[in-house]
């Protein structure tokens, strides 16, 4: 009968919580609510979103990458020229994987919304998610007509998520929950929401009449946010002001496209696809390059060993690709330590350099399929090195946006520059520049042009873990050159720069 | 200027936050540190590790279950008995899958320990960890020899992280921070973690001699904690409990393999292996059904729709199989939000539903191999079948452990039972449960296995949304029987076991 009673206390202790929690006023400590909450609301059948986000970012990310597959699993003969099939390749394969690689980004961002407004989610939402993950299926290889359903069934599903989520106002975001006219909010999203299913819609209308109009359709759909925007901005300066008429501007931003994304899903979506494309190296290595048993026998008489040494560069090809993949992600991982928030143009660029990441699986299976030597393997090395390139480029590009907005986007402490900033940059532009440098040196010493691009992936680890030391050596260097030219003049200005680092020297 | 001055304040502040946190007196609030650690120790190189061990679970799971595919791509000929093929798979590549699962399981929960001293990284140690996950690299299908090779790596770079993190104090766990001995510390976590890599060099020396032992090594090496753990327990048994020799007992437990594992990085796995199945499947319908233009062409008059209908089957098996997988991470999502804590048992029942989890894709592939009405297909559905129900089944088996420790790993609103228990366990024997009655039906039914299957496998989602309410009716039902076979005697029980939810009914 103890823990009956006791079970009876705790209980009414919950019904206190439930009812504060119900009175819109606390909405100060969201945060200790959004960390305690299992334990306040856990006989309810409420929960936390953030398992399922993650599952969510995690499974939209795999889709967006696992399209390269088509691309890198074509076959390529080795007496055509690569050029020519390169070109084949591009103008519908590539084309494809790019363009469905963003539409998924975009569909990605809708939820990352969605999810904005519906901050508690029960077992039935978490179903209807899941329902809406599977719709997610990409099908969008099989024509444009199917991928246009998958896209309008998950419209609907998200519909039903946010009249489901509306019905039941204590899932919502706290803002809208306080906020008296629901019904205005209600409809404002479910509006933003069907955009894109009905361009959909119109897309596949127009694939059975005119089909080149259904595909410009589909790439209006990945710029929309940044046409509308534009448009308001015209539209604001051709008018005036005046075109402002929401009610509670401040919450209505919030669910516009143009609003900063969350950085812990930004992290889980690109997670995801690093994640996804070292498996895709794997995958590759597995199922092609491992020497059968029977093969063993035969051909290599039994000798493991020897059957190894055949397959030599498969695996430093493979060695060198998973290092680029996982470099990449650290230098993803360094540039969001200082970020707080992601605007849309930094969204942007990250998804176009995730994109790139998603072509390195291609990168590998381009540079050791082809004989040693031939024209067809430098062409290869090169249009890896354009990828990596690209890659490198985009992240770069993210953190000068992140410069340029800093005051929104990036932690207080960065703001002051310093050593730490020549590093970021340092690190940001190493990838960039080698992979530069490597298509230059391929093209001038062509003949070695794969052995160039192996050192140069199995190198640039050690240049990572010597950076710290290579960007103190430059900076030492500049300062030399720096001082013995204007020796004369002052030096005042390298005092000062070195008075702002007396803590990084305290510590590393 | 006045930027400059408000640099050097916040830089005095950051010197002074600096150094209370060197002294190792302030470890109450290590909770709010570790949330708002990048805004404190921004400056300097180090980093909270949160986002590194996310990406090393996602990569590790997806190791761990990517072994599936060298079984699932078995091609089976239509002509010999299933029987004897699974015999024959049993044997090998089945044994190899679920030997490599669970060891990279293993080698994952090594990491988590490892990363349970070392808590906050900087830029040398996220390489060091990249590092160790490139020799992941799953090379075990190469031959034990290679394998243990790669353990052996793995083992040498995570003790140049523990030396590392040894070298920079600032890097590790609080409570070793403030031990006077972390010399006898750092012997210790070196002893533990080289005891796998050298039973592997013990395994890859037999390899040559004895080939059989060196996978009872491995073996061993999975069990090694619960072999430690018993042989630990009897001889406490024998000798009395003086064995207890360690300097700080509470820290040095911490370290056992012993110790409850972290709910979030058992979530984060959990969800990678989730996610990868899913992809897995995916990738099967992307490469194997996938209409070729020119088949389309060729074979059914340039007409989509026509070709799409002769893949329906298999998309059936895909929305079947895919639906199966998210139901289940669901139940597992359900199932740790009430979890505060997994223990060593529920961790290895976890890893045990995980690794059938794994066997989906080729239930998947198994179950649209086949002729109609064939009896392999009947094989395959039931193998399928038994897939499921393991994985369900331990499901179950986590939660009913979970409820016999539950002061350790549940938490205390769960402890009182009531309705929300009865739910619980409806969704997880739900799965098991269909899984039997399917089995059963296709031996009874066997010419429709397949029909069967697969309505089975769409229907679940329903019986999901609907059972809230199926749970209420069955209780509704029990109550009357119950009351009809009392109703003479008394009703005090059924009055009371109302008074226990009135929450529950107020809430929904």
């Amino acid at each position: 009968m103890a823990e009956n009673d006791e079970s009876e206390i705790i209980e009414h202790h919950d019904d206190e919580e439930m009812e504060k929690r119900r009175t819109p006023r606390n909405h100060s400590h969201s945060f200790l609510e959004s960390v305690s909450s299992p334990e306040k609301d856990g006989h309810s059948s409420t929960q936390s979103s953030h398992r399922l986000l993650a599952y969510s970012d995690a499974l939209i990310s795999i889709i967006a990458t696992v399209m390269i597959l088509p691309v890198a699993h074509t076959k390529f003969q080795d007496n055509e020229e690569l050029k020519q099939s390169i070109q084949a390749l591009l103008t519908t394969k590539v084309a494809v994987y790019l363009m469905t690689f963003l539409i998924v980004t975009v569909a990605w961002a809708a939820h990352i919304r969605l999810f904005q407004v519906i901050e508690r989610i029960d077992d039935n939402l978490a179903l209807l998610n899941l329902f809406s993950l599977m719709a997610t299926f990409p099908n969008y290889i099989l024509g444009i007509l199917l991928f246009c359903a998958c896209v309008m069934v998950i419209g609907l599903i998200q519909c039903l998520i946010v009249l489901y989520g509306f019905s039941r106002p204590f899932l919502l975001n706290d803002q809208i929950q306080m906020s008296e006219n629901q019904a205005y909010y209600k409809q404002h999203i479910l509006k933003v929401i069907m955009k894109v299913p009905i361009m959909c819609l119109f897309a596949s209308i127009f694939s059975v009449i005119f089909f080149q109009l259904s595909y410009v359709i589909l790439a209006i759909v990945i710029f929309l946010p940044y046409i509308s925007g534009c448009l308001k901005w015209i539209r604001n300066k051709a008018i005036g002001g005046q075109v402002e008429d929401s009610p509670d501007s401040v919450l209505f931003y919030t669910y516009q496209l143009s609003e900063p994304l969350s950085k812990e899903r930004v992290e889980a979506f690109s997670d995801g696809v690093y994640a996804i494309v070292a498996t895709l190296l794997i995958l590759d290595i597995c199922e092609d390059n491992v020497p059968d048993p029977s093969v063993v026998k035969k051909e290599f008489n039994n000798s493991l060993v020897t059957a190894l040494q055949q397959y030599g560069p498969e695996y430093l090809a493979y060695f060198g690709s998973f290092a680029t993949v996982g470099l990449l992600w650290f230098v993803h991982h360094s540039l969001f330590l200082h970020v707080i928030k992601a605007n849309r143009l930094m969204g942007l660029f990250n998804t176009f350099s995730l994109a790139f990441v998603g072509g390195l699986p291609l990168a590998y299976q381009l540079t050791h399929e082809f004989p040693r030597g031939s024209r067809n393997e430098l062409e290869a090395v090169q249009i890896s090195c354009v990828i990596i390139f690209f890659a490198g480029l985009f992240q770069l590009a993210m953190w000068v946006v992140a410069l340029f907005t800093e005051r929104e986007t990036l932690h207080p402490y960065v703001r002051y520059g310093g050593r730490e900033h020549t590093f970021m940059l340092a690190k940001l532009s190493l990838y960039p520049c080698v992979a530069l440098g490597t298509f230059f040196l391929t093209c001038i010493l062509s003949r070695f042009s794969a052995p160039i691009f192996h050192i140069m992936e199995i190198g640039v680890p050690f240049a990572f873990l010597l950076l710290r030391l290579l960007v103190r050596v430059a900076l030492a260097l500049l300062r030399w050159l720096f001082c013995s030219a204007r020796n004369d003049l002052d030096n005042v200005p390298v005092v000062e720069e070195d008075s702002q680092l007396p803590i990084i020297d305290v510590v590393t």
